[in-house]
């Protein structure tokens, strides 16, 4: 295989990147059919030379549709880990989410709520799009409940400056609590190798 | 082709809506490849009795994949318009989806900026994703800024409740910024009628 590797990652603070972005610039749309997602997913798991890696992170679009099924089909998959929005809307989403991976026997690792309340700088907790319904499918379903994370500026701007909220400030809350989610799949896939 | 119609759009504050999550049930998921989103894409246009519309306003997945392509193919569009949050890693998927149009030869009606701004309980204004970058794009590429929507917690209440905010709350400021965006729409696509 190794001198088939051509796809170099990006690598910062550790971990190694590879991103559709990367080739196909980053004003040109991709415009892209089911059977060159699969291609391609194919491509970044197989020809990309990732090295020793400790775990490989595949972010997913929303949806349950060409790539999260190229992607199951492709690889075996150690788990799935579950992101949603505290409102029924988001839930709703999720669901065929969780249904999705149970189909194709990928077990799940967990469930995290993203947006799940915001600070104001009054220091009042508001509960823009509600609270607790990540937690709520959790114990529903039976899947662990990994952790709850505040909308927070800083998340945005590291996201937009390239340097992540654990790097910029590793003692605020939302670098607490992906640093708590972490250990949690870290423990989780220890077990299961 | 009347004959052929089957099925039947939900009707509520008269509007006519009709969605995949209808026909296959809110917790089985949709596992389609591409030629399936194809095939439900010309049915919903063909195959729902829409009856006389104003209006056909289809709402996508974000990205430039088969739903947007197959749709483009589909029907003539009379236009587009993009709807992105303020921050730089939104505007990079949004430029991508204005270039889709382009190509396809869909005009851009314009641009919109959810999630602007937050309200907290004490009066201030909190930038939680950002701001402008709606706005700076549609200068930058010489495309109508639509308006911004502000994170308010009464609008996801609204869409989990089945009441949507210009209903419950038409004399509040996320009404009047729907009904400003719905207007300048309306005048646009009347010009090009």
């Amino acid at each position: 295989m190794t001198q088939d590797k051509k796809l170099i990652p990006l690598e910062k603070f550790g971990m190694k990147v590879m991103s559709f972005g990367f080739i196909s610039g980053n004003e040109t749309p991709v415009i892209w059919r089911g059977p060159m997602i699969m291609k391609t997913i194919q491509q970044f798991v197989m020809q990309v030379d990732w090295g020793e890696l400790d775990y490989l992170l595949v972010d997913l679009p929303p949806g349950t549709g060409d790539a999260q099924l190229s992607l199951c089909q492709t690889v075996p998959l150690d788990g799935g880990v579950i992101v949603t929005t505290p409102q029924e809307a988001s839930l709703g989403v999720v669901r065929k989410g969780i249904e999705m991976f149970r189909k194709v026997n990928v077990p799940i690792l967990g469930i995290i709520e993203n947006m799940s309340y915001f600070t104001a700088p009054g220091g009042e907790r508001v509960e823009i799009f509600g609270h607790g319904g990540g937690q709520d499918e959790a114990a529903r379903q039976g899947i662990p409940f990994l952790g709850e994370m505040p909308l927070f500026t800083e998340i945005r701007k590291g996201g937009d400056d390239g340097v992540p909220v654990v790097v910029s400030q590793p003692d605020s809350l939302p670098a607490e609590v992906f640093g708590q989610i972490a250990q949690q799949l870290q423990e989780q896939l220890a077990g299961s190798v």
